[in-house]
Parts: structure tokens; sequence; C-alpha cells
């Protein structure tokens, strides 16, 4: 294939490029940014093992050098004291601040490689590969980075963008399908929310996207999502409002996740049920119709995806779990609803009995 | 007295005011800031028996709640670890990102409750009281935050901005003198390089000074210093450059702080060192009259501060220290000089030689 598509997302002087594509040229795409300098190659045990030389010896081809840290994987690692021990390791490998940080991995390793490039001597500047779908359509995007506290997920962090973020497809390959279908949920939800071409596109191709099959679509709507995320990030870069209809799904699936302890879903799966409680909610306030509400439930099981908890937590526990998020203010629900498959807003004065009522079809 | 003057850091979006006075309103000068929010107020173990019940009750007069978090005294607690156990305290006393973190202390409590500000919730705002002549001079103008790593000082942080300085003179009066002096360095530093009738003005009134006499001009040289700085940092926010000149004496300083353990020196102690080794630079590459270096020598030793550093250090393992510090770039060392009392500029070209030349005679 080799075929590379280039988007730009727009942010002024920090605006940086995604490459996308197939048997990518890494060596040669990395070149601009870290020849002669010294790089931190931060990976997980996971991606290591599969990539981690490759992707060494393709920076090394330009790079001054290349010191590789490997954190154990899972989002156990996710917090300040590996966030200090990749610092650690670039002051070890002479890292100084026109140095540069290289995220191979998914969210978790990308949200931490860019927290530590952000602290490093102030502020260095870091790269992304990501090796999941997760990764490549929502940490790819956003400049969000963070980690976690023992009292929340990504409690602490800074908005900070990568100067260069190359995805190649080749490393979906190896992909676990759980972890394939939680990438998908977060592509459903852009295409609910922005774009009802991508949402038909997603509906035709599913199986063979699902599949990583040659001819499907897989680096298109990829880009796509990037795409339609950038421009929102472009408008709102530190989250203050516009920005907030990227969480449709994610208010109820942050709360489901937390409720269940971080263990039973993954990031996407409760995405995907807080998609459908969020619908189920729009079409009882009367703001989407119950077809579309359908349509999207239909997908999401396309890409394997769950539409309900399968057990019992109590509404009112969920709840209270939104009440803390740190996107409510004042403990306030804010919610994002679709009226309409490619479109929705953020409506706060739902009341607490209404948004119960429309979660507890889902526990 | 109750005459109060205050300062813009003019910063863009992010300007600030810094209030300086003795006897000073604080809670009316804080209320705009805090009135129904909910508060961090963050301090040592040293401060917090002095002023920690006090500075509560002040912003409790308006806050909606003020929840005190007290850490072990020391550049020993200046670490990532102790900004997660002042997030962690935030989560638990409710803060959200419309909250507020207020600082009371020296440079190292300003630097981690600034820290824990920029990066709890991605970014919330905070407050300085400083209770250190160092931290009025030094830390609360320029926005650095950050901690130590065991590798070395300062090396993980943020730029980021107060929303607001309260540098309350009476605070002073509870400061060992040792700690005092540490501060006046930082003021002799920014008159010699900056502002020549600033430096005439220490001269004329050390003894006062340092003994905090009623009609000594503490506040006004307080305000001149934080002017002058703040003009630096408005310059060049991100320390590409200019603000290169507010190192004087300092890469020598942190060398000598590094090669002693940092237990024998404070750092206004090693800068004060610093700057006499820089004059004797200059001297030698014919920059500053040897007149000018007494002058400034003279002052130092008026604050009590030490020329020289008094033990069997060589050179060359200061020198070594030096290339490892943050801002050399690529190994390169570069040194501001002053060429005369009021006027600097950054040296990249000076040969090692000369540099260990004029270190040797003050170690």
């Amino acid at each position: 294939m080799n075929r590379m598509q280039t988007l730009r997302i727009e942010l002024g002087e920090r605006s940086y490029p995604i490459h996308i594509g197939s048997d990518l040229n890494a060596a040669e795409l990395l070149a601009p940014y870290v020849t002669m300098k010294n790089v931190l190659l931060v990976t997980d045990s996971n991606v290591d093992r599969l990539y981690g030389e490759k992707v060494q010896a393709e920076l090394g081809k330009n790079a001054a050098s290349v010191t590789k840290f490997v954190f154990k994987a899972g989002e156990g690692s996710k917090n300040l004291a590996t966030v200090e021990n990749i610092c650690r390791a670039a002051v070890r490998a002479g890292l100084d601040r026109s140095s540069v940080f290289a995220a191979l991995g998914g969210g978790v390793c990308g949200d931490m490689t860019g927290l530590a490039a952000a602290l490093y001597m102030r502020g260095t500047r870091y790269i992304q590969i990501p090796t999941t779908l997760l990764a490549m359509v929502d940490s790819s995007v956003g400049g969000k980075t963070g980690v976690d506290l023992p009292e929340g997920k990504n409690l602490v962090g800074a908005f900070f963008q990568p100067m260069l973020v190359l995805m190649e497809m080749n490393l979906l390959r190896t992909l676990p399908e759980r972890e394939l279908s939680n990438g998908f949920a977060e592509m459903v939800k852009t295409a609910v929310i922005l774009d009802g071409e991508l949402f038909e596109t997603l509906e035709r191709s599913a199986p063979e996207l699902l599949r990583l099959s040659p001819g499907s679509p897989i680096a298109e709507t990829v880009k796509r999502c990037c795409e339609l995320k950038g421009q929102v990030v472009a408008k709102d870069e530190r989250e203050s409002n516009l920005r907030a209809i990227l969480n449709y799904g994610h208010t109820f699936g942050h709360a489901l996740e937390a409720v269940t302890g971080y263990t039973k879903f993954a990031h996407g799966e409760a995405v995907s049920i807080g998609m459908c409680m969020a619908a189920d909610l729009a079409v009882s306030e009367g703001l989407m119709s119950g077809e579309e509400a359908q349509r999207q439930e239909a997908l999401l099981r396309e890409f394997h995806l769950p539409v309900d908890a399968g057990e019992s937590v109590s509404p009112e526990a969920l709840l209270n779990a939104m009440e803390h998020d740190k996107k409510s203010a004042g403990g306030k629900i804010k919610v994002v609803l679709a009226d309409r498959i490619g479109h929705a807003d953020v409506f706060s004065g739902i009341g607490r009995e209404q948004i119960e009522e429309a979660v507890s079809g889902r526990l």
C-alpha cells in the first residue's frame, strides 16, 4: 500500500502534523524531529516485546542517541511515580531542553510521556507513535496528558501538544480484538456527535474494519475522526465549553468505570454503554428519535461493544459518581446529548430523576 | 504603617498583581480571589506553627472552605511525591477546576504549590503568600514552578503564573538572619544586572535593611526588584534568551551547591559566591572594572553573605557541574557577566581555562 495521508492539527504555534498510513517510512518521517537529538523512547512491557527494538532502530538512523525506557504495561503504572522515573531516565540519558521524548504505545503511554515531556526541565517536546486504535483516534488529538491518583483517574496532568503523531496502521494487527473494539467506540462517538456521513461509512464497513481487511477504510476513517476532533480542539484547546461535546458517553462511562472499580469495563466499553444511556435520555427528553438511538446501538453491537452494564449497579451510585467527575463544576451534572446522528450539545438543566430513570435501563 | 503598594506583572491574560506592604488587610485583599471557593492552603511545618492558623482564618472570612495541607519543612520535601500528596488532599477537600490553591511559605512551598495548581485537573489557579525575602524577590515573579529529582534540582516543573501575590513585610520578622541574607543576595543580583540606582540604595541602607528597621526602604526595594524581574519576564516568559541574565551568579552558584551536596550553602549564599566569581571573570576578561567588582563584594559582605567557598572544591569539579546545568544547551557553558553595575549580558564564547582560572580564586 504505502499510501500516506497527512493531517495538520491547527493550534497556532502548537500546530502539528499527523501522518497516517501503512508501511510508512518511519525513519524518514521522524528525521526532521530527531536528527542529532537525544531521544528517550518510552514504551510499555507488552509493546516493547513487539516493536521496541524496531522503533528504536528507526529513530536511531538519525538521532544522536536513542535510550529506551520500558514501564510495566497497564493502567496501574499511570501515576506520578512512573512520570518521575521517565524524567530520571531522561537525565541519565543526557536529555536537555532541546531533546525529544517519543511515546510508543497506547493511551497510558502517550498520556504519561506527554506529561513527562511537559514537565522535564519545564518543557521539552514529544512525538507520539500510537499502537492502539483508541490512542490513534482519541489521545493523539487534544493534547490531554495526565496520570491517575488513588482518588480518581486523570486527576493530574497538563494540556500539552506533541510535535508529530505517526500512525502506522500495521501496528494494529497485533492488537487484541477487545482493544480494537475500544477504539471503534470512540469512532462511533465522534460520528454521532459530529458527522452523519462518517456514521454511514462505519455502518457500511463495520465487519471489514473490525477484521482490518486490506480493502477496509481504516486509515480514512481514523483520519476523519482525528480531523473532526482536531477542529473542535482548535476552537477550544483548554476545554472551556465547545470541547465538552467530545465527552459524549463519557460522563456516564467514567462514572460506570469508577463504580465498577476500573476492572470490569475497558474505557471504550464503558463509553459504549454511556452512549446508549445518553441516547435513552435524549429519546426520553424528546431530543432524538427512537430510530436513531436504535441505529447507534446496532452499530455499537456490530463492533462487538456492550450496550448495557449487565450487572447490578445502582442508578444512585452512578449518579453520585457523575457528580464527582472533574468536569462537573460545583456538583452540577452536565450531560452531552445528540439530537440526531451527526450533532450534539451540552445540557445542564436536566433533572436528576430523569437521568436516573434513563441510566436504570442499562444497568 | 499600613501603606500598600501594588505592582502589576504584565503577561497578557496571565497578568497578576503583587500587593506589598505592612499590616495589610489580608482578608480584604484575598476576597476577590477566594470568595465562595474551596481553598487548599499549603504550608510547611515551620511556617504552619507561626502563621498557619491566622492565614487560614483570613482566607476563611470569604472562602467557602479552607483546608490546610502541611508538609515537612525543607528542600527534602520538594519532590513529586509531595506534589501528589497536595493533589490528593485537594481531591479530599473537594477542590474542582474553579478552586484555588494558596501557598504560604518560602520558595519550596511556592514552587510545589504552583506545580500542584498547574497539574491538578490539568490546571487550576493559585495565590502566593511568601514568608521569606528570597521567595518575595525571586520565586514570586517569573512563574517558575518545580520540584527536584534525585539527579538534580528543579528538573521537573512548569511555567505557571499565580493570580495574586500578597507580600506582608511583617512576616519577615520571624525569619532567621541567614534566611534574610539569602534574600538580599537576590536583591544585589537584580541591582547589579539591571539597576545601578537600586544598587546605591542598597549600599546606603544595608544595615537598616538587614535589621528591618521601621524606617528602612524594605518594601520599596522589594517592590523595585519584583518590578525589574517582571519587566524581564514579560519580554521572555519561557526563558529563551533575554531572561537568561537573571541567572547572574546562578550558573556558578548552582554548580557550587551541587558539588557541595546542597548542605553547606543556602541558595543565596551560593549565588553570592557565584556573583563574585562572575565579577572576577568579568574583570579578567576586561569587561568590568576592578573597582566595581570591589563594590559588589563589599555590598554582599554588608549583607553578611560569603564571598568565597572557604573549602577545597576543585575548579574542575565545579566546571563539570556547570556543564550539567539544565540551561547549558549541548554541554556549552553560558555565563552571565556584568560589564558595569546596572548592566549584564550572556557570554557563551569564553574558554574553559579562563573560567577555571576565575573560579579558583574563590574556592
